[in-house]
């Protein structure tokens, strides 16, 4: 089944120490809609300005994602982020953030989306996510991310939100401040008692897990020899996770730790290049590859 | 088959934001010894001082762990080492090392020691740990701890006797310094090339990887809703796992893999009481139980 993602188009700049990339294409939107074409359709709402060109649109149009809901505003600029990264690919500093277009954006589902069984919420304003879900026509499956800024700044908004949330994705720092508690297990249980049915907290290079009311699961990391620039891994996960649960017969357990390997997967192509270069030569074999792989490197032969 | 560990036993005062405990057992041997006594005969080569009473050896002794190479020095104290954890446990500070008898401590393994076929060698000065290593009459499948301060100041020696060492453990940072790589999966690989046949690298609370030159495999950490103390944790580790394995009918791939997970349990297990408290307490079923629910906690169910 199609999924719709509402999130940032953006351009990043990426500065490291072996390596720079300028005003490549960039966004949670973008990297969630990569990662999840590889197993649904995606849908996308989001806005660009008139920068973003022909060339920018066939990175998504390449692999099938619907543009109707990308607004185009001719006379402005896309969103632009630019940071650098330490040694330590943990370190990110930002060096720069405009809003541009992105700043009066009140995204509005298409008519042809409305109808959407599976919907991803990117991080960004929890009023704005709350208006978007009102706009679906039925209740969808609702995936959503947000971040410590609006933890902080809206924690009424997003309490409200989170009762209508089917799946959370937050890091451990996140997960953190949400909760007011540091120890991860218990972070976990409080949020769900917001009312997600389910909590994902990625850990980075130390892992994911998934918590339900019922069980726990955890995803290890996929072990890199080298993290190019990790920027857009988690919106990779995210794509993975909710592409895969969309095709999936059910969203029981069996396939929520299933869409946990997946998100784990998306997200370690993600961290393997600059911008969405590795994601988008991505092929069905690579992703089967590690997945037996992971499955391979937690695994326990039962006597 | 029994297996022999080299190490300290201590009395360790420990303060915690949740509690203090004052003058209770510890030291490398003596973690290593009660959580590796679950799966295997334990013999201990280790000295103490004339405060070490009977209430002390019998800890010990309740284990079945052999003591004739607990050498008493009445006119000695035993070692002591004072820290404070934060409020997040992974911060830990020493105020105070006491080496008192193990100052002068050289290791002899006694006659009936000498035919063992499996060794640990807890984390002491490198050139005594050879020593040791020298007294076994035949190759003995040695497992060998170490920490940042052997890395740095006794790195020749430490060199030699890796080029003999089975299974070497270390934590993330003593990984890094040993490799001089940031990377885990480069600096496992470096590793591996100074001679070790596995080396195990703990991440604590994020778990711990096991590389061999053929094959990688994860342990994810027990998800503890409390870490009261984690002292003793990584030689707990160490005793799961190398006890687990001297009662395994191979060390090879099947059998290194489920003394991970054994080593995980034990781990863990430690991080829930003051000094020894828990892993004296554990019984098999205990045991058995956590390594389900870890089974279970990176279980996929393949198509």
């Amino acid at each position: 089944m199609s999924i719709v993602v509402v999130g940032t188009v953006a351009f990043d700049t990426v500065e490291a120490p072996w390596g720079r990339a300028d005003r490549v294409i960039g966004g949670s939107a973008t990297y969630f809609s990569l990662a999840a074409s590889h197993f649904s359709p995606v849908k996308i709402v989001a806005v660009v300005g008139g920068d973003f060109c022909a060339e920018h649109r066939l990175i998504l149009e390449d692999r099938g994602v619907d543009l109707e809901g990308l607004i185009v505003e001719a006379d402005g600029k896309t969103f632009f982020w630019e940071g650098r990264y330490g040694e330590d690919p943990n370190e990110r500093e930002t060096l720069c953030t405009e809003l541009n277009v992105f700043a009066e954006f009140r995204p509005e589902l298409p008519p042809s989306y409305r109808s959407t069984r599976w919907l991803f919420l990117g991080n960004i304003d929890p009023d704005i996510q709350m208006n978007v879900l009102d706009q679906a026509d039925a209740r969808p499956f609702v995936g959503c991310d947000t971040m410590n800024f609006w933890i902080e700044r809206k924690p009424e908004s997003l309490s409200r939100l989170l009762r209508r949330v089917d799946v959370l994705f937050v890091n451990d720092s996140e997960a953190r401040d949400l909760s007011g508690k540091s120890n991860l297990v218990r972070a976990a249980k409080e949020i769900l008692e917001m009312g997600p049915r389910a909590v994902v907290i990625k850990k980075g290079e130390h892992g994911a897990f998934l918590f339900t009311r019922e069980s726990r699961f955890f995803a290890p990391a996929y072990p890199l020899g080298e993290v190019f620039d990790p920027t857009g891994a988690g919106d990779s996960f995210a794509g993975g996770f909710m592409g895969y649960l969309a095709s999936a017969p059910a969203a029981d357990e069996r396939h929520l730790r299933r869409a946990m390997i997946y998100g784990t997967i998306t997200g370690s192509f993600a961290c393997e290049s600059f911008s969405v270069e590795r994601l988008r030569g991505l092929t069905d074999a690579h992703i089967a590859t590690r997945f037996g792989e992971l499955v391979d490197l937690v695994h326990i032969e039962l006597d």
